[in-house]
């Protein structure tokens, strides 16, 4: 069977295409700037890369570029595109659509709902599905939702402590999002520790970061909340904040609710707190120079990541495994040392020269520490690809 | 010098009168009911009770009252009123007020800037503060807020991750509460110890709850944020929220954003979540006879007290000190069990027996605990009239 998962922007399509017999990557892809007269079409088969402009006015023409590509005579890897048994989405917030479902109407208005919850998110997404179940109608579409990986999360730790038919009604819950991710982390710590049950927190850092506690492979608690606005500071999304600071900011700035909130999903997170970039490699570079607001930033959000470790070590009543996963997670040596430091007497040590040195999946964890502390290259890709896999084979 | 400590509600007037000499308690008393065509006033001198109805159409009328009841000829243990070198407050949101400041023009505004984020604190404390003014204006008035023990916490951890203007120009902040609660158990768990340094972690438990990280005397993290909504689950108030749950809920309900955030300060918290009490006695006594929110509503209180807990001993890097105080850290054994289960890994093990069997100051962990556990009922107007002498003396 192939799977082929897409991953979208509002103006973007790029996608992997897996055969799952043995999870082999056939190719990458995708167009970019869709919409604009010019659109920016590329391939990757095996070490081959072919680039084409084309014209691309939506993300159903996008999709169908790339078809083109992979069946393309010469270059191509594919007879047909009909041998593409499914595309599947790795889609963000699914309210009380689930885990994993295949793109229909009801999904579809679910994913609606939850609009203004994950405004960067799930427009786009919902638009692009629209579009292809009406102009692709022979591709299977489905959608494994990154909040699926957190349906283990028991009710003490996705509630709050609202009117309880907020949650029953309206979905006013901690869903939680990064579910491909933390789920890679789940299955690849298992396998390398060759142990169940294991205690992990997996922190996924990047331009969007969460963490999440896992007991033997199951989410149990994450940082996100309701929205990926929430838990850890984004890029340019707060993180958490007090509800109650909203009536004094739209007080002071004149500005209504929907707007307050549009800063704080837009023009908040390192971004908002630097004044100078929402990309951790501009705020050390800027920190290094001697900008205190870029090291503030920073700080702020190596101890909100400290704060999740340190209630999720308590909450798995210990810690076999910390593992660090996406690009912050994967590249920034010092943004993991930072939240492993003055950890000893927990009997979390890191080992400074393997962090510094460490590139692609390794442990960097010292002798003396009692918790493992692992490099994750996460591969969310084959979560999605699995997923749509076993969804198809069941139903 | 003799200080009236004052706690106001907006129907009620409580204080006790401290001899700072030797920190001894004079009296106690109050009045209830305030504004009804007969209130109800109160005083404690010694082992003697005096009870009257009186009239006491506002705060300054039941303040003269109790003036009244302290100088009386035969029960009173004062010869004047003016004795009274001063009335403190323990006042909740100052803002940019700052830690202990006369009552003046300035500070009442910056009192009224935070009504909206302290609704049920800050407006029958400014109404009843005006009224004292004007009415009695030969009593000096000082107010220690509950925000100035935190004035310690680093700015890493008082920040939101909003553009930063909104901090330094609206006050949009973490601030923190029940600040001369956690001075107490900070200043009285030092005493006990005998040791500087000690990293405490304060679990203040009441009808309104917050943990507090405490290095060397110093507050450096506390749950609640910009308002005492946040945190924990409270009585009735919603603890941590996120707030782009607002525009699904106003969707939804079709009640205003004011409307929302009302019930997240009146209807929230363990009332909401379990719709049978705010009161952990009684959710302790539905759950016992099976009812299922009411259990539920305790697990998210435990768990979140857990959550802080984590967080906070990784922020001190361990813990020598885990304090119980207020209503229910006093009172709940069970309560405490829970916050402290399955931390044996991480060193701290409570005594089950202590634990149940425990009144009073006491310890209650067992021999193999690194970490001590202990129950300490806190003393607020001691601090708060510290606090006024100390500020009375300087100025």
């Amino acid at each position: 069977m192939k799977v082929l998962v897409a991953n979208l922007g509002s103006t973007s399509f790029k996608y992997r295409l897996f055969d799952m017999t043995d999870e082999r990557q056939l190719a990458r892809g995708g167009v970019e700037r869709i919409g604009d007269q010019q659109s920016h079409a590329f391939v990757e088969i095996g070490d081959q890369r072919n680039e084409q402009t084309v014209a691309a006015p939506n993300h159903a023409a996008a999709v169908e570029q790339c078809f083109a590509q992979l069946t393309d005579g010469e270059t191509g890897c594919l007879e047909s595109a009909g041998e593409i048994a499914a595309i599947g989405f790795k889609a963000v917030h699914g309210g009380r659509a689930g885990g994993v479902a295949r793109v229909d109407d009801e999904v579809l208005a679910a994913m609606d709902e939850m609009a203004r919850v994950a405004p960067a998110h799930n427009p786009p997404y919902v638009a692009a599905m629209r579009q292809l179940r009406e102009q692709l109608p022979q591709v299977p579409l489905v959608a494994a939702f990154e909040t699926g990986f957190h349906q283990s999360i028991p009710a003490r730790l996705r509630h709050y402590a609202a009117p309880v038919e907020w949650a029953d009604e309206f979905g006013v819950r901690r869903w939680g999002f990064h579910g491909a991710s933390h789920r890679y982390v789940a299955q690849r710590t298992a396998e390398l520790l060759s142990k169940d049950g294991l205690r992990v927190i997996s922190c996924h850092l990047g331009g969007s970061s969460s963490v999440c506690a896992i007991r033997d492979g199951q989410s149990v608690a994450t940082s996100m909340g309701m929205s990926p606005q929430s838990g850890l500071p984004q890029n340019n999304r707060v993180g958490d904040f007090d509800p109650f600071a909203l009536p004094v900011v739209m007080e002071r700035t004149g500005k209504t609710l929907e707007a307050v909130l549009e800063m704080l999903a837009e023009e908040s997170g390192l971004l908002g707190l630097s004044g100078v970039s929402g990309d951790v490699r501009d705020l050390a570079e800027a920190a290094d120079t001697g900008n205190e607001q870029a090291k503030l930033a920073l700080d702020v959000y190596v101890s909100s990541i400290r704060h999740y470790l340190g209630a999720y070590v308590v909450e798995l009543g210990g810690v076999d495994v910390i593992a660090f996963a996406g690009g912050i997670g994967e590249n920034r040596a010092a943004i993991r040392r930072a939240v492993c430091e003055g950890l000893d007497g927990l009997g979390i040590v890191i080992d400074q020269e393997r962090n510094a040195a460490a590139g692609g999946e390794s442990s960097v964890h010292a002798e003396s520490s009692t918790t493992q502390i692992w490099i994750i290259p996460t591969n969310e890709e084959i979560i999605v690809a699995r997923q749509t896999q076993q969804f198809l084979q069941q139903t």
